[in-house]
């Protein structure tokens, strides 16, 4: 094996697939990128069991052949080469020669047979969105899986399809986070759960450029992701997901509307005085036309008034200020709509079009100490 | 006491005083900010016993008075304020309000009785450097003191006054670092160990212009810098710091010149190849017209070919890169000349004038490896 390609070529090649290398295994194989030079194509592949990736590098193909070498200081010595053409070359015994100007490393490589290549999968009908949007939706849900591996399911996220309709959900036992999407065509139905891990990766790989495309692919047990020169093929999470429009409901008792900077930096503020130890509540003290923001922790007390626009009855609420913040942050519009019921009811942040739908469940807490 | 200060004024003051609060202490009393309000003047304060800080900020003074919080909380709660105003006031039984827009905090503050106010020292003769120099000079040597706490004097570094000649020296028993600064007049000779520690802190808060000036004033015990509107006071490292005249020569067998950044990036390179814990050194072979550095370690081989002016004879000496890359990072010459004796003496990175001079002991290594 030996070709020749530009040093960015290979380090963004590089930091793609890089998404896919575990940081602890006790398969050393999957601690490697593996370099598949065939004719016509240079490929780098990662591959952590659950999620795969493969990307494909421009440069020139000198001779064939395939090694497995450490991800780690593979990166690293790339990353430091000077910005020039690179030359790779595998003699017979693995070793990677790696030569750039007149610097040269020899590092020990692997053969590549023990390696698991990512399974050929049959490609159906392609689900097509931007890669926009695919970052956008994963960006705006995916803060709310749970990371308790005990619940697999709560760790993956919900993406259903239902004529051209798209919807992804994930939820973590306090709080739902819910998307919409109007599809630009018709599609079969589809309902899968796909690991939080690999949309966080996939989000990090994504441009984000609205013209760029992404076609997604399901089998029954995996999601393929192909863009740019990459695909990023996925198992899914087996099992039946929540039955999250039995928790949804548009009843209301009072609804306030307010600028969302004012709330985001006002709920920051607040947090400075809640130790994660001590898990105390923010207060929301909707009064008139106003919004109270109150905390009263061991490190003392603070309270801000805010202007809002209100509908209904007046109602004092305690949160956990992360869940209203996290909201917060993936909300684009200056405005943001919250719907309260009572003190015990689940509050919802979401649009008129239900484009989007976040629910928070509140927090108890000693209405006497506020 | 009641003060209103802009924020960006209450911002920028406790962050240099933050420099003197410790991140551990058994005295309470050492993680708070005191604000000490008089006729005239609004002053926060910060002490770890080692280093005091003082600085004055500008603001409205209500009523005078004096209150010690917690650095932690307090630079918090100011760094997310909205950038206006803030209003800080105390009640007799030490809470303390802060005051911002429509948002109030509320912190139970101490009394400043039991804080080591920075004692008053008697001023003498002033040594008047540029902020920039300063700034230079501490970050061209501070890195080779000795982080080992067991031998105190060499977690400081040397200040000597010979007439009009400022030399700063650090050393940590495996290299030199001497800058020596031609002074605008004559003073008094002065020889001090300042600790390291110091010197850090100092950097951060200088602001590095060249047109401002640091005053910096010895007593037997403390120095002093006062600069803008701020003084930092630190307590001296008593004994007597190493002969390191004794350690420096002039002879040389071989000496390199060549481009700076040719050596860092080669060098820097070469490191990837070295773990923390295997201690391999870097070999540095002078043959010819040109410097090559090899590398050889259990994660694989490196070498590298570097163009050099030589004068003398050839030579293999090795060493931990570490030492080099630090000297060559504070170097602002384009050019570096190196002078080597043999491959057991040490080397000396200086330029014509002596106004740099850095020592580096080399490493033994097995040549047949290389």
């Amino acid at each position: 094996m030996k070709i020749i390609c530009p040093k960015n070529e290979l380090q963004n090649g590089i930091n793609i697939v890089l998404k896919a290398i575990p940081a602890k295994t006790t398969m050393p194989i999957l601690e490697c990128i593996v370099i598949e030079v065939k004719e016509g194509y240079i490929k780098l592949i990662g591959n952590d069991m659950e999620l795969g990736i493969e990307t494909i590098i421009k440069g020139e193909i000198i001779e064939t052949g395939t090694i497995a070498i450490s991800a780690k200081i593979f990166s690293d010595i790339i990353r430091k080469l000077p910005d020039n053409d690179i030359v790779i070359e595998k003699d017979e015994t693995f070793t990677a020669t790696i030569t750039c100007e007149k610097s040269k490393f020899s590092i020990a490589g692997k053969s590549a047979d023990e390696f698991p290549f990512l399974p050929v999968i049959e490609k159906k009908e392609a689900l097509l969105l931007s890669q926009f949007t695919l970052k956008e939706i994963i960006r705006q849900t995916v803060f709310s899986i749970s990371e308790n591996e005990s619940n697999k399911i709560m760790t993956g996220e919900l993406l259903e399809i239902n004529n051209n309709m798209l919807r992804v959900a994930s939820l973590d036992g306090h709080r739902i986070s819910i998307r919409r999407i109007m599809l630009k065509e018709e599609y079969n139905d589809c309902k899968v759960i796909i690991p939080g891990k690999t949309l966080n990766e996939v989000s990090k790989i994504l441009s984000g450029e609205a013209d760029s495309e992404v076609r997604i692919y399901f089998t029954e047990r995996h999601i393929l992701f192909e863009f740019d020169d990459t695909i990023v093929l996925s198992r899914l999470i087996e099992g039946e997901y929540y039955k999250i429009d039995q928790m949804l409901s548009s009843d209301y008792e009072t609804k306030i509307v307010m600028n969302k900077k004012d709330l985001l930096s006002c709920i920051d503020r607040a947090t400075l005085l809640i130790k994660e130890t001590e898990k105390k509540p923010i207060i929301i003290n909707v009064i008139d036309e106003k919004l109270e923001l109150k905390v009263n922790t061991s490190l003392g007390s603070m309270n801000e008034d805010i202007t809002i626009q209100k509908e209904g009855k007046d109602i004092m609420i305690g949160f956990n200020p992360k869940f209203i913040i996290e909201v917060l942050r993936v909300i684009e519009e200056e405005e943001v709509t919250i719907y309260l019921t009572n003190s015990k009811a689940p509050c919802f942040i979401r649009d008129e079009e239900d484009n989007y739908i976040y629910l928070i469940l509140p927090v108890n807490f000693n209405a006497a100490a506020y």
